[in-house]
């Protein structure tokens, strides 16, 4: 009851504000984040990514660089890498993908990745196994410390956000706000998620 | 405005129950209907479908038969023929489908084809070329007339719909009241929407 409460307590803050909030959707294609490890063995020794296009979220990028996934019931060819290298590999697939790979990836946060399923990546060069890292994600709005006091928000507060497409009017509910000096303010959703509620990328979303 | 405080007194004629509405769910992979006509050219002359599973809605059936759609940009095998026969043809599709053929499939109540796009189906006999047909279903619970009066609402009301998966929590807005004799309480969605709700075929939602 108290997650309940403090839900209500932040949107009551943001309304205040008077005015409607709007904050612009990133629909996220199926892509993963690997590791320099990684990309040496699917590319070649010492390979560096090329940078495809610049993302809203600084310092992140689309690589020219794609693998193939391959899961037990499928494969996905052209699936983006997104740089820099990172730390953790971490594939972020869309459920309708998960059933074309046959791989049951669960809805999680970046990052939390333990006891998730695992895939078989290729590359030009040669195939990696991971032993786990697949994850649908979970719907988040990305926000710098500023834009969340603001909006009277703290990092991991729940939050509603209206999506007002004629024919597919949606709420997402349970959205999860996440604060950090790096980021801009954007909606993550996933390509289910972007189409069952008639949006683009770019389009406004309204907090609620 | 008359049609929002519409929605509000339907919302409040099936509070009044007392307790909450669930419907069942049903998630609507891509499928075709096909008119006799196009059935003999894709299969055989005088050529009958045959069912795979009967759908919760009397009358309609999974046929075993399948076709492949064709677009500009992609193909998708293995799509199932829905059955009887009908008066016209008529492809539903998800966005995820429509972006893999290459076709914009406007979000349309089934039936309603005016100005939708074509596309071209193919069989074990044949191909044939629909000049219009293609839809992404406009999200809909069908009911029949009893249940429509013991809730309060009539054929074409909108209405609003709770999923209440952990990590997916939507809400579906402007969702179409379907009402015939011939029907069976049942929300459908396609699998963009029911993915990005966290939901499987026969999960209950809640009526708001």
């Amino acid at each position: 009851m108290a997650e309940r409460a403090d839900r209500k307590t932040v949107s009551l803050r943001a309304a205040a504000a008077g005015v409607p909030v709007l904050i612009p959707v990133a629909i996220s294609a199926r892509h993963v984040h690997l590791t320099e490890s990684v990309i040496e063995t699917l590319f070649s020794d010492k390979y560096r990514l090329h940078t495809h296009a610049d993302l809203v979220q600084p310092g992140q990028y689309a690589a020219e660089e794609c693998v193939t996934l391959v899961g037990p019931h499928g494969r996905i060819p052209h699936v983006r890498i997104v740089g820099p290298p990172r730390a953790v590999n971490q594939v972020e697939i869309s459920r309708t993908d998960a059933l074309t790979l046959g791989i049951n990836a669960p809805v999680r946060e970046s990052g939390d990745l333990a006891g998730t399923p695992g895939i078989v990546l290729q590359g030009p060069r040669g195939s990696v196994t991971l032993e786990s890292g697949v994850i649908c994600a979970l719907r988040h709005v990305h926000m710098c410390p500023e834009e969340a006091a603001r909006l009277g928000f703290k990092d991991q507060d729940r939050i509603q956000v209206a999506a007002q497409s004629a024919d597919r009017q949606t709420l997402f509910q349970n959205v999860v706000v996440r604060v950090s000096p790096t980021y801009r303010l954007e909606m993550h959703l996933d390509t289910d998620e972007g189409n069952a509620a008639g949006l683009r990328s770019g389009d406004p979303v309204v907090l609620q």
